[in-house]
Protein backbone atom coordinates (compact mmCIF):
# COMPACT_ATOMS: atom_id res chain seq x y z
CA UNK A 1 0.00 0.00 0.00
CA UNK A 2 1.47 3.43 -1.11
CA UNK A 3 1.10 6.09 1.90
CA UNK A 4 0.60 9.48 2.48
CA UNK A 5 1.64 11.61 4.80
CA UNK A 6 0.46 15.42 5.02
CA UNK A 7 1.64 18.03 7.49
CA UNK A 8 -0.63 20.64 7.89
CA UNK A 9 -2.82 23.52 9.37
CA UNK A 10 -6.11 22.04 7.96
CA UNK A 11 -6.09 18.33 8.28
CA UNK A 12 -10.16 18.08 7.56
CA UNK A 13 -9.21 19.98 3.90
CA UNK A 14 -6.98 17.30 2.77
CA UNK A 15 -8.74 14.25 4.60
CA UNK A 16 -12.41 15.55 3.30
CA UNK A 17 -11.40 16.47 -0.05
CA UNK A 18 -10.01 13.37 -1.20
CA UNK A 19 -12.73 10.90 0.70
CA UNK A 20 -14.47 11.36 -2.81
CA UNK A 21 -14.75 9.81 -5.98
CA UNK A 22 -12.01 7.69 -7.00
CA UNK A 23 -9.62 8.75 -4.38
CA UNK A 24 -12.24 7.91 -1.40
CA UNK A 25 -12.86 4.58 -3.29
CA UNK A 26 -8.93 3.69 -3.67
CA UNK A 27 -8.63 4.26 0.38
CA UNK A 28 -11.55 2.29 1.38
CA UNK A 29 -9.79 -0.77 -1.04
CA UNK A 30 -6.87 -0.66 1.31
CA UNK A 31 -4.62 0.57 -2.24
CA UNK A 32 -3.51 3.62 -0.60
CA UNK A 33 -3.70 5.79 2.34
CA UNK A 34 -3.60 9.16 3.01
CA UNK A 35 -2.78 10.80 6.39
CA UNK A 36 -3.08 14.20 7.61
CA UNK A 37 -1.26 15.50 10.82
CA UNK A 38 -1.91 18.60 12.41
CA UNK A 39 1.43 20.59 12.71
CA UNK A 40 -1.04 22.72 15.34
CA UNK A 41 -0.99 19.80 17.80
CA UNK A 42 3.15 20.10 18.35
CA UNK A 43 2.65 23.69 19.20
CA UNK A 44 4.89 24.18 22.20
CA UNK A 45 2.90 27.16 23.56
CA UNK A 46 -0.37 27.27 25.59
CA UNK A 47 -2.08 29.58 22.42
CA UNK A 48 -1.34 26.68 20.08
CA UNK A 49 0.36 29.54 18.16
CA UNK A 50 2.67 28.13 14.80
CA UNK A 51 3.24 31.28 13.49
CA UNK A 52 5.00 35.21 14.11
CA UNK A 53 6.33 38.00 12.62
CA UNK A 54 8.79 37.74 10.05
CA UNK A 55 12.60 38.96 11.14
CA UNK A 56 13.56 42.05 9.01
CA UNK A 57 9.93 42.78 9.12
CA UNK A 58 7.09 42.73 6.24
CA UNK A 59 3.24 41.84 5.85
CA UNK A 60 1.94 38.63 6.71
CA UNK A 61 3.19 36.01 9.11
CA UNK A 62 5.51 33.02 9.09
CA UNK A 63 5.05 29.46 9.93
CA UNK A 64 7.91 28.63 13.08
CA UNK A 65 10.23 25.48 12.47
CA UNK A 66 9.43 23.92 15.99
CA UNK A 67 6.43 22.76 15.03
CA UNK A 68 7.04 21.62 11.84
CA UNK A 69 10.28 19.79 13.03
CA UNK A 70 8.26 18.27 15.98
CA UNK A 71 5.31 17.46 13.49
CA UNK A 72 7.98 15.47 11.32
CA UNK A 73 9.62 13.74 13.81
CA UNK A 74 6.03 11.65 14.88
CA UNK A 75 5.91 10.24 11.67
CA UNK A 76 9.55 9.17 11.09
CA UNK A 77 8.44 5.25 12.68
CA UNK A 78 6.40 4.80 9.66
CA UNK A 79 8.32 6.75 6.78
CA UNK A 80 11.71 6.60 7.98
CA UNK A 81 13.86 7.76 4.36
CA UNK A 82 10.71 8.69 2.67
CA UNK A 83 10.88 12.04 0.48
CA UNK A 84 9.52 14.98 2.15
CA UNK A 85 7.95 17.35 -0.45
CA UNK A 86 7.42 21.15 0.55
CA UNK A 87 4.49 22.99 -2.37
CA UNK A 88 6.08 26.10 -3.31
CA UNK A 89 6.23 28.42 -6.32
CA UNK A 90 10.10 28.17 -6.04
CA UNK A 91 10.26 24.62 -6.61
CA UNK A 92 10.61 22.50 -9.46
CA UNK A 93 7.49 22.35 -11.86
CA UNK A 94 5.44 19.57 -11.16
CA UNK A 95 5.14 17.12 -14.54
CA UNK A 96 3.24 14.03 -15.30
CA UNK A 97 7.00 12.60 -15.61
CA UNK A 98 7.62 13.35 -11.90
CA UNK A 99 4.31 11.79 -10.74
CA UNK A 100 5.51 8.72 -12.59
CA UNK A 101 8.50 8.74 -10.71
CA UNK A 102 6.94 9.73 -7.15
CA UNK A 103 4.55 6.58 -7.69
CA UNK A 104 7.45 4.24 -7.41
CA UNK A 105 8.03 5.64 -3.85
CA UNK A 106 6.40 3.60 -0.65
CA UNK A 107 5.96 6.69 1.22
CA UNK A 108 5.74 10.38 0.85
CA UNK A 109 5.61 13.07 4.00
CA UNK A 110 4.26 16.56 2.09
CA UNK A 111 4.95 19.59 3.59
CA UNK A 112 1.84 22.13 3.48
CA UNK A 113 2.89 26.11 4.04
CA UNK A 114 0.82 28.95 4.52
CA UNK A 115 0.80 32.16 5.39
CA UNK A 116 3.83 34.30 4.12
CA UNK A 117 5.52 31.06 3.99
CA UNK A 118 7.95 28.65 5.94
CA UNK A 119 10.90 29.54 8.25
CA UNK A 120 13.70 28.72 6.01
CA UNK A 121 15.39 26.65 8.74
CA UNK A 122 13.08 23.76 8.78
CA UNK A 123 13.03 23.26 5.01
CA UNK A 124 16.72 23.21 5.18
CA UNK A 125 16.33 20.95 7.85
CA UNK A 126 13.70 18.30 6.71
CA UNK A 127 12.58 19.30 2.81
CA UNK A 128 14.20 17.00 0.28
CA UNK A 129 12.42 18.36 -2.63
CA UNK A 130 10.62 21.64 -3.59
CA UNK A 131 8.06 21.10 -5.91
CA UNK A 132 5.62 23.79 -7.68
CA UNK A 133 2.36 22.98 -9.02
CA UNK A 134 2.93 25.72 -11.29
CA UNK A 135 3.24 29.71 -11.66
CA UNK A 136 0.92 30.70 -9.47
CA UNK A 137 -0.18 31.43 -5.81
CA UNK A 138 -2.26 29.48 -3.53
CA UNK A 139 -3.80 30.69 -0.13
CA UNK A 140 -1.31 27.23 1.26
CA UNK A 141 0.07 24.16 0.11
CA UNK A 142 -2.81 22.03 0.81
CA UNK A 143 -4.35 21.97 -2.70
CA UNK A 144 -0.90 21.47 -4.13
CA UNK A 145 -0.52 18.70 -2.59
CA UNK A 146 -3.78 17.20 -2.47
CA UNK A 147 -3.46 17.59 -6.92
CA UNK A 148 -0.48 16.09 -6.87
CA UNK A 149 -1.89 13.03 -4.27
CA UNK A 150 -4.36 12.82 -7.03
CA UNK A 151 -1.82 12.69 -10.20
CA UNK A 152 0.25 10.17 -8.22
CA UNK A 153 -2.58 8.07 -6.99
CA UNK A 154 -4.17 6.98 -10.08
CA UNK A 155 -1.15 5.59 -11.49
CA UNK A 156 -1.03 2.87 -8.57
CA UNK A 157 -2.15 -0.40 -10.57
CA UNK A 158 -5.89 -0.81 -9.53
CA UNK A 159 -6.73 2.65 -8.67
CA UNK A 160 -8.45 3.74 -12.06
CA UNK A 161 -11.13 0.87 -13.34
CA UNK A 162 -8.93 -0.28 -16.42
CA UNK A 163 -5.10 -0.39 -17.01
CA UNK A 164 -5.76 0.95 -20.33
CA UNK A 165 -7.70 3.74 -19.63
CA UNK A 166 -4.46 5.80 -18.62
CA UNK A 167 -3.03 5.05 -21.60
CA UNK A 168 -4.30 5.86 -24.32
CA UNK A 169 -4.59 9.92 -22.96
CA UNK A 170 -2.47 12.93 -22.81
CA UNK A 171 1.00 13.03 -22.23
CA UNK A 172 1.31 9.39 -22.10
CA UNK A 173 2.25 9.57 -25.72
CA UNK A 174 3.38 12.63 -25.27
CA UNK A 175 0.81 14.41 -27.80
CA UNK A 176 -2.85 15.70 -26.31
CA UNK A 177 -5.66 13.72 -26.93
CA UNK A 178 -8.16 13.09 -29.76
CA UNK A 179 -11.51 14.30 -29.22
CA UNK A 180 -14.33 12.32 -27.46
CA UNK A 181 -18.36 11.73 -28.43
CA UNK A 182 -20.89 9.29 -26.79
CA UNK A 183 -24.50 9.21 -27.38
CA UNK A 184 -26.50 10.45 -28.85
CA UNK A 185 -25.11 10.64 -32.38
CA UNK A 186 -26.70 14.29 -32.92
CA UNK A 187 -26.76 16.93 -30.44
CA UNK A 188 -27.60 20.36 -31.33
CA UNK A 189 -27.14 19.60 -34.92
CA UNK A 190 -24.02 18.18 -34.62
CA UNK A 191 -23.39 14.99 -35.70
CA UNK A 192 -20.74 12.34 -34.74
CA UNK A 193 -17.49 12.10 -36.98
CA UNK A 194 -18.73 9.30 -39.46
CA UNK A 195 -15.55 7.36 -39.13
CA UNK A 196 -16.71 6.54 -35.40
CA UNK A 197 -19.69 4.89 -36.21
CA UNK A 198 -18.18 2.85 -39.11
CA UNK A 199 -16.80 -0.07 -37.34
CA UNK A 200 -13.63 0.19 -38.89
CA UNK A 201 -11.23 -0.48 -36.50
CA UNK A 202 -8.23 0.53 -38.22
CA UNK A 203 -9.57 3.62 -39.81
CA UNK A 204 -10.50 4.86 -36.28
CA UNK A 205 -7.17 4.83 -35.14
CA UNK A 206 -5.98 6.76 -37.88
CA UNK A 207 -8.77 9.62 -37.25
CA UNK A 208 -7.83 9.79 -33.48
CA UNK A 209 -4.07 9.74 -34.65
CA UNK A 210 -4.60 12.67 -36.73
CA UNK A 211 -6.70 14.37 -34.61
CA UNK A 212 -3.99 14.07 -31.83
CA UNK A 213 -1.74 15.65 -33.86
CA UNK A 214 -3.56 17.90 -35.64
CA UNK A 215 -4.56 19.44 -31.57
CA UNK A 216 -1.26 19.08 -30.57
CA UNK A 217 0.24 21.60 -33.58
CA UNK A 218 -2.12 23.89 -32.87
CA UNK A 219 -2.36 24.28 -29.28
CA UNK A 220 1.32 22.66 -27.94
CA UNK A 221 3.71 23.43 -30.91
CA UNK A 222 6.22 23.02 -27.39
CA UNK A 223 4.86 19.32 -26.99
CA UNK A 224 5.04 18.31 -30.74
CA UNK A 225 8.74 19.12 -31.20
CA UNK A 226 9.15 16.87 -28.07
CA UNK A 227 6.78 14.15 -29.26
CA UNK A 228 8.14 10.92 -30.66
CA UNK A 229 6.64 10.90 -33.99
CA UNK A 230 6.62 8.35 -36.83
CA UNK A 231 7.25 8.58 -40.70
CA UNK A 232 3.32 8.41 -41.11
CA UNK A 233 3.04 10.59 -37.99
CA UNK A 234 4.96 13.46 -39.81
CA UNK A 235 3.27 12.76 -43.89
CA UNK A 236 0.30 13.41 -42.06
CA UNK A 237 0.89 16.74 -40.63
CA UNK A 238 2.66 17.74 -44.19
CA UNK A 239 -1.04 16.75 -45.57
CA UNK A 240 -2.57 19.22 -42.94
CA UNK A 241 0.05 21.51 -44.02
CA UNK A 242 2.08 22.01 -40.80
CA UNK A 243 5.88 21.43 -41.07
CA UNK A 244 8.42 20.72 -37.88
CA UNK B 1 -19.54 39.74 -4.62
CA UNK B 2 -17.18 37.38 -7.44
CA UNK B 3 -19.42 34.75 -8.03
CA UNK B 4 -17.75 31.17 -8.75
CA UNK B 5 -20.26 28.52 -10.77
CA UNK B 6 -19.21 24.78 -10.53
CA UNK B 7 -20.45 22.19 -13.05
CA UNK B 8 -19.57 18.63 -11.80
CA UNK B 9 -20.17 15.00 -10.50
CA UNK B 10 -19.00 15.85 -7.15
CA UNK B 11 -20.64 19.01 -5.81
CA UNK B 12 -20.00 17.99 -2.01
CA UNK B 13 -16.00 17.98 -2.77
CA UNK B 14 -16.11 21.01 -3.98
CA UNK B 15 -18.02 22.98 -1.64
CA UNK B 16 -16.22 20.62 1.20
CA UNK B 17 -12.90 21.42 -0.27
CA UNK B 18 -13.20 24.95 -0.26
CA UNK B 19 -15.24 25.48 3.11
CA UNK B 20 -12.11 25.60 4.84
CA UNK B 21 -8.95 27.91 5.97
CA UNK B 22 -9.09 31.75 4.10
CA UNK B 23 -11.43 30.68 0.64
CA UNK B 24 -14.32 29.40 4.06
CA UNK B 25 -13.97 32.85 5.36
CA UNK B 26 -14.36 34.90 2.21
CA UNK B 27 -17.49 32.94 1.37
CA UNK B 28 -18.87 33.66 4.99
CA UNK B 29 -17.97 36.91 4.67
CA UNK B 30 -19.89 37.42 1.24
CA UNK B 31 -16.75 38.53 -0.69
CA UNK B 32 -16.99 35.23 -2.81
CA UNK B 33 -19.80 32.63 -3.02
CA UNK B 34 -19.17 29.44 -4.72
CA UNK B 35 -22.05 27.06 -5.90
CA UNK B 36 -21.66 23.74 -7.10
CA UNK B 37 -24.21 22.04 -9.84
CA UNK B 38 -24.93 18.36 -9.93
CA UNK B 39 -24.17 17.54 -13.38
CA UNK B 40 -26.27 14.25 -12.90
CA UNK B 41 -29.69 16.04 -11.58
CA UNK B 42 -29.78 16.66 -15.23
CA UNK B 43 -29.53 13.07 -16.46
CA UNK B 44 -32.54 12.39 -18.45
CA UNK B 45 -33.09 8.93 -17.37
CA UNK B 46 -34.38 6.91 -14.87
CA UNK B 47 -30.57 5.27 -13.81
CA UNK B 48 -29.58 8.89 -13.78
CA UNK B 49 -26.78 7.85 -15.95
CA UNK B 50 -24.38 10.87 -17.23
CA UNK B 51 -21.92 8.82 -18.89
CA UNK B 52 -21.60 6.59 -22.17
CA UNK B 53 -19.20 4.38 -23.96
CA UNK B 54 -16.84 6.30 -26.94
CA UNK B 55 -18.04 6.25 -30.08
CA UNK B 56 -15.22 4.26 -31.76
CA UNK B 57 -14.59 2.06 -29.12
CA UNK B 58 -11.50 2.18 -26.15
CA UNK B 59 -11.41 1.88 -22.97
CA UNK B 60 -12.88 4.35 -20.22
CA UNK B 61 -16.87 6.24 -20.36
CA UNK B 62 -17.86 9.35 -22.14
CA UNK B 63 -19.60 12.09 -20.47
CA UNK B 64 -23.19 12.58 -22.77
CA UNK B 65 -23.47 16.31 -23.66
CA UNK B 66 -26.96 16.64 -22.81
CA UNK B 67 -26.90 16.61 -18.48
CA UNK B 68 -23.95 18.94 -19.14
CA UNK B 69 -25.92 21.51 -21.65
CA UNK B 70 -28.63 21.38 -19.12
CA UNK B 71 -26.86 21.88 -15.84
CA UNK B 72 -25.35 25.03 -18.03
CA UNK B 73 -28.91 26.02 -19.18
CA UNK B 74 -30.18 26.29 -15.36
CA UNK B 75 -27.44 28.61 -14.56
CA UNK B 76 -27.21 31.14 -16.99
CA UNK B 77 -29.97 33.56 -15.35
CA UNK B 78 -27.63 34.06 -12.89
CA UNK B 79 -24.50 33.98 -15.28
CA UNK B 80 -25.37 35.60 -18.71
CA UNK B 81 -22.48 36.00 -20.13
CA UNK B 82 -19.65 35.05 -18.07
CA UNK B 83 -17.04 32.76 -19.69
CA UNK B 84 -17.01 29.12 -19.09
CA UNK B 85 -13.75 27.39 -18.11
CA UNK B 86 -13.26 23.81 -19.16
CA UNK B 87 -10.70 21.92 -17.12
CA UNK B 88 -8.22 19.89 -19.53
CA UNK B 89 -4.42 19.01 -19.86
CA UNK B 90 -5.38 20.06 -23.67
CA UNK B 91 -6.01 23.84 -22.35
CA UNK B 92 -4.16 26.80 -21.85
CA UNK B 93 -1.41 26.39 -19.19
CA UNK B 94 -3.23 28.36 -15.86
CA UNK B 95 -0.94 31.15 -14.48
CA UNK B 96 -0.40 33.75 -12.31
CA UNK B 97 -1.01 36.50 -14.69
CA UNK B 98 -4.41 34.23 -16.15
CA UNK B 99 -5.23 34.86 -12.44
CA UNK B 100 -5.24 38.39 -12.50
CA UNK B 101 -7.27 38.54 -15.27
CA UNK B 102 -9.87 36.25 -14.10
CA UNK B 103 -10.13 38.01 -10.82
CA UNK B 104 -11.97 40.70 -12.77
CA UNK B 105 -14.57 38.94 -13.71
CA UNK B 106 -17.95 39.19 -12.09
CA UNK B 107 -18.60 35.88 -12.66
CA UNK B 108 -16.90 32.85 -13.83
CA UNK B 109 -18.08 28.55 -14.75
CA UNK B 110 -15.90 26.15 -14.17
CA UNK B 111 -16.82 23.11 -16.14
CA UNK B 112 -15.01 19.75 -14.66
CA UNK B 113 -14.65 16.44 -16.68
CA UNK B 114 -14.27 12.92 -15.35
CA UNK B 115 -13.75 9.54 -16.93
CA UNK B 116 -12.27 9.53 -20.31
CA UNK B 117 -13.37 13.19 -21.02
CA UNK B 118 -16.62 15.18 -21.89
CA UNK B 119 -18.51 14.68 -25.60
CA UNK B 120 -16.64 17.51 -27.68
CA UNK B 121 -19.74 18.86 -28.89
CA UNK B 122 -21.04 20.05 -25.37
CA UNK B 123 -17.79 21.45 -25.27
CA UNK B 124 -17.82 23.48 -28.71
CA UNK B 125 -21.18 24.82 -27.71
CA UNK B 126 -20.69 26.26 -24.14
CA UNK B 127 -16.95 26.65 -23.00
CA UNK B 128 -15.14 30.04 -23.96
CA UNK B 129 -11.57 29.06 -22.67
CA UNK B 130 -9.78 25.96 -22.29
CA UNK B 131 -7.54 25.65 -19.17
CA UNK B 132 -5.10 23.34 -18.38
CA UNK B 133 -3.24 23.27 -14.73
CA UNK B 134 -0.43 21.90 -15.76
CA UNK B 135 0.77 19.05 -17.42
CA UNK B 136 -0.19 16.47 -15.54
CA UNK B 137 -3.00 14.31 -15.65
CA UNK B 138 -5.78 14.30 -12.33
CA UNK B 139 -8.71 11.78 -11.93
CA UNK B 140 -11.05 14.92 -12.37
CA UNK B 141 -11.65 18.48 -13.30
CA UNK B 142 -12.46 19.14 -9.85
CA UNK B 143 -9.23 19.75 -7.95
CA UNK B 144 -8.23 22.05 -11.10
CA UNK B 145 -10.99 24.04 -10.47
CA UNK B 146 -11.19 24.32 -6.87
CA UNK B 147 -7.04 25.09 -7.37
CA UNK B 148 -7.97 27.81 -9.86
CA UNK B 149 -10.98 29.30 -7.40
CA UNK B 150 -8.20 29.80 -4.50
CA UNK B 151 -5.85 31.42 -7.00
CA UNK B 152 -8.18 33.73 -8.07
CA UNK B 153 -9.67 34.64 -5.22
CA UNK B 154 -7.36 35.51 -3.10
CA UNK B 155 -6.33 38.26 -5.54
CA UNK B 156 -9.98 39.63 -4.70
CA UNK B 157 -9.74 42.87 -2.43
CA UNK B 158 -10.22 41.61 1.38
CA UNK B 159 -10.04 37.86 0.79
CA UNK B 160 -6.12 38.30 2.41
CA UNK B 161 -5.58 39.90 6.02
CA UNK B 162 -3.83 42.32 4.47
CA UNK B 163 -3.49 44.10 0.85
CA UNK B 164 -0.01 44.00 1.20
CA UNK B 165 0.55 40.58 1.88
CA UNK B 166 0.35 39.40 -2.01
CA UNK B 167 2.51 42.39 -3.06
CA UNK B 168 5.77 40.99 -1.78
CA UNK B 169 5.35 37.59 -3.18
CA UNK B 170 6.50 35.16 -5.73
CA UNK B 171 5.78 36.38 -9.30
CA UNK B 172 4.59 39.69 -8.40
CA UNK B 173 7.98 41.15 -9.04
CA UNK B 174 8.51 38.23 -11.56
CA UNK B 175 11.02 36.61 -8.80
CA UNK B 176 11.18 34.12 -6.35
CA UNK B 177 10.88 35.29 -3.28
CA UNK B 178 13.59 35.55 -0.99
CA UNK B 179 13.67 33.20 2.46
CA UNK B 180 11.49 33.86 5.23
CA UNK B 181 12.65 33.50 9.13
CA UNK B 182 10.65 33.93 12.24
CA UNK B 183 11.45 33.11 16.04
CA UNK B 184 13.43 31.47 17.74
CA UNK B 185 16.60 33.10 16.50
CA UNK B 186 18.16 30.15 16.57
CA UNK B 187 17.16 26.71 15.42
CA UNK B 188 19.15 23.39 15.51
CA UNK B 189 21.96 25.47 15.89
CA UNK B 190 21.03 27.43 12.95
CA UNK B 191 20.82 30.91 13.00
CA UNK B 192 18.87 33.80 11.70
CA UNK B 193 20.94 36.13 9.28
CA UNK B 194 22.26 38.94 11.24
CA UNK B 195 20.99 41.95 8.97
CA UNK B 196 17.27 40.67 9.92
CA UNK B 197 17.72 41.20 13.39
CA UNK B 198 20.21 44.55 12.67
CA UNK B 199 16.71 46.73 12.42
CA UNK B 200 18.24 48.81 9.31
CA UNK B 201 15.46 48.83 7.20
CA UNK B 202 17.91 49.85 4.27
CA UNK B 203 20.06 46.48 4.32
CA UNK B 204 17.33 44.11 4.65
CA UNK B 205 15.68 45.14 1.94
CA UNK B 206 19.22 45.17 0.24
CA UNK B 207 19.50 41.53 1.65
CA UNK B 208 16.15 40.51 0.17
CA UNK B 209 16.50 42.09 -2.86
CA UNK B 210 19.90 40.01 -3.45
CA UNK B 211 18.46 36.70 -1.50
CA UNK B 212 15.82 37.03 -4.54
CA UNK B 213 17.98 37.89 -7.18
CA UNK B 214 20.00 34.72 -6.33
CA UNK B 215 17.21 31.94 -5.92
CA UNK B 216 15.84 32.73 -8.95
CA UNK B 217 19.42 32.69 -10.94
CA UNK B 218 19.76 29.19 -9.47
CA UNK B 219 16.13 27.90 -9.58
CA UNK B 220 14.11 29.43 -12.27
CA UNK B 221 16.81 31.14 -15.40
CA UNK B 222 13.66 31.16 -16.98
CA UNK B 223 11.81 33.77 -14.46
CA UNK B 224 15.10 35.79 -14.36
CA UNK B 225 15.63 36.50 -17.99
CA UNK B 226 11.50 37.57 -18.33
CA UNK B 227 11.80 39.95 -15.22
CA UNK B 228 12.34 43.75 -15.11
CA UNK B 229 15.67 44.51 -13.39
CA UNK B 230 17.59 47.55 -12.39
CA UNK B 231 20.81 48.50 -13.26
CA UNK B 232 21.63 47.92 -9.22
CA UNK B 233 19.79 43.88 -9.70
CA UNK B 234 22.43 43.81 -12.53
CA UNK B 235 24.95 44.55 -10.72
CA UNK B 236 24.28 42.68 -7.93
CA UNK B 237 24.06 39.60 -10.14
CA UNK B 238 27.26 40.25 -11.85
CA UNK B 239 29.22 40.96 -7.97
CA UNK B 240 27.96 36.73 -7.61
CA UNK B 241 29.28 36.03 -10.61
CA UNK B 242 26.39 35.88 -13.03
CA UNK B 243 25.63 37.26 -15.66
CA UNK B 244 22.95 37.75 -18.17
Amino acid sequence: MKQFLVLTLFPEMIQETLSHSILGRAQKEGIISIEAINIRDFSNNKHLQVDDYPYGGGAGMVMQPQPIYDAYQSILPKAEKARVLYMTPQGKPFTQRMAEELAQEESLVFLCGHYEGVDERVIEEIVTDEISLGDFVLTGGELAAITMIDAISRLMPGVLGKEASFEEESFSHGLLEYPQYTRPPVFMEKEVPQVLLSGHHGNVEKWRREQALLRTATKRQDLLKAAELSQEDIEILKKNGIEL
